[in-house]
């Protein structure tokens, strides 16, 4: 089915305690959509780039898949660009720069031929952006993820809630949705949550994996754990995309179906991390993800007798 | 099966953000034997207390099935007391009290009617002490397992390497792990701890659930997620106690048998945190045993079509 992805196409410098990089494509929208072209296609990809933005980038999106009528072209601006450098943990990070560049007058326009979108993801970006596209949806998809973080919180909550009233599932990591709500216990925090408009959440976790929650079920997924993360950059917005890419091409969205989309995505993000930038996700095929998910079977499956 | 569980009993004094408790029934043994004998008896329990230990708790654990032949009581000394006051995130404490009381002295001796003991707990306690159990058992038995912590990395490393040479089994917490390794990814950690002895490494992630190694296969189980912890002592012990009593039941020390010993130590754990100290424990029967152990498999199951 026809995926919908919304957010950032960017340059990223990267510093982990494995090495760096200078500058190397990034941004919520390329991940996502890298992770969820294995799965389903089309992808109608809605971001801005600035002239500087790699053609051959470009081009090997368009040959997964992924429509680029939606990515606004500003020819002499330049990208937007993040630098970061995380610590031995890897579950913090220092921003270094922010240069919001074109990503500052992002005003998305979703062309006619992406109307169809029956599924929806609304990367982390203000949510008056956020807004801004689900107006522009003639109809209502058959599901509306989103992602936002900390700092929009801080800024932006009364748009926030607006947009939050309008998703179907909202993805955060656990910081996040203990600011969201106000509550120390995640399950708690998710009741609260739920009370705001999504039915469904994900709660990120990192390497301890995520928890998904709706009425009163819970599923907690397993992170695969990994002998050296080499750069968690892009991690949660490569599990999202692999998570609705599952979801639109099984075209269900039940509690089921989206137990096994995290467990996708998370496959996805576990070989995100294996190099830098989204190296190691233009390197996988088919068959790796088949293998890796696999991998998630073997380390959760259990039977009590 | 039979079943040695060596550790302490003792008081607590436990200070939470839910409330206080003075004093209260404690000690690694007394929680590792309330959970055991849900699933198994004989429990052959080998500690120390003081006059002042209540006999009706005494009486609580025989009519468990557990045998007491090896719990010195010194009379005219006090038992083994610990105050701690935990933080809001319930994974950080500060001791405010350690009086070991009667547990300098201990030094215990395994009577001749413990000699059949085929599954084997060592609690945390001196490495030294540890070590001088499994010197008194005339047999191997099927599987030793035991607990450390980080005290007696820093004091009596040498002593605890010769105790990990001789077990099947070790079972830390994360930090735990990275500090007798010298590794902060925990797959790393687990292979150097089993180039130390124990051929199984249990890795426990307090609310992220607990990790298992063995060779190149990892287990990866769920923690409950809980509205609230109200108290966390004791919880490793009765997850251990869980553990091992569990796999005593089943007598089988397969690595699929471990995963299922994982889920029902988990399921005990997360009972113990309910109430202050063992209270919960104390309450619960066979039937909720098995209602929590069905809520971890709702937790972790999940299918990828």
């Amino acid at each position: 089915m026809s995926l919908l992805i919304v957010g950032t196409m960017a340059f990223d410098a990267l510093e982990t305690p494995f090495g760096k990089v200078d500058r190397i494509v990034g941004g919520s929208a390329t991940y996502a959509a890298l992770a969820a072209s294995n799965f389903t296609t089309p992808i109608y990809q809605v971001s801005i780039v600035g002239g500087d933005f790699p053609e051959e980038e470009m081009e090997a999106l368009s040959s997964r898949g992924v429509a680029l009528e939606g990515v606004e072209i500003v020819p002499d601006e330049k990208s937007f660009f993040w630098s970061g450098r995380y610590h031995m943990d890897m579950n913090t990070r220092d921003t270094l720069v922010t240069d919001l560049n074109v990503l500052a007058r992002f005003d998305p326009k979703i062309p006619a031929s992406y109307q169809n979108a029956e599924y929806v993801m609304l990367g982390n970006l203000a949510p008056a952006v956020q807004m801004s596209v689900l107006d522009q949806l003639q109809n209502r998809p058959k599901l509306v993820i989103m992602d936002t973080m900390n700092f929009w919180m801080d800024i932006a909550m009364d748009d926030l809630r607006k947009v939050l009233a309008k998703v179907d599932l909202l993805m955060v990591n656990d910081s996040e949705a203990r600011q969201l709500s106000g509550e120390y216990s995640l399950v708690k925090a998710a009741k609260k949550i739920q009370q705001m408009g999504p039915k469904y959440i994900i709660i990120k976790k990192g390497e301890h994996g995520a928890l998904l929650f709706y009425n009163e079920s819970i599923f907690s997924a397993p992170a695969l754990p990994l002998e050296d993360v080499f750069d968690p950059t892009g991690a949660g917005d490569t599990f999202a995309g692999g998570f609705i890419g599952y979801l639109a091409r099984i075209n269900d969205i039940s509690f089921e179906s989206m137990k096994a989309g995290i467990i996708a995505g998370s496959a996805m993000a576990s070989y995100c991390v294996e190099k830098f930038g989204p190296t190691r996700l233009k390197e996988i095929n088919a068959e790796d993800i088949s293998c890796r998910i696999n991998e998630f079977i073997s380390l959760a499956n259990f039977e009590v007798r």
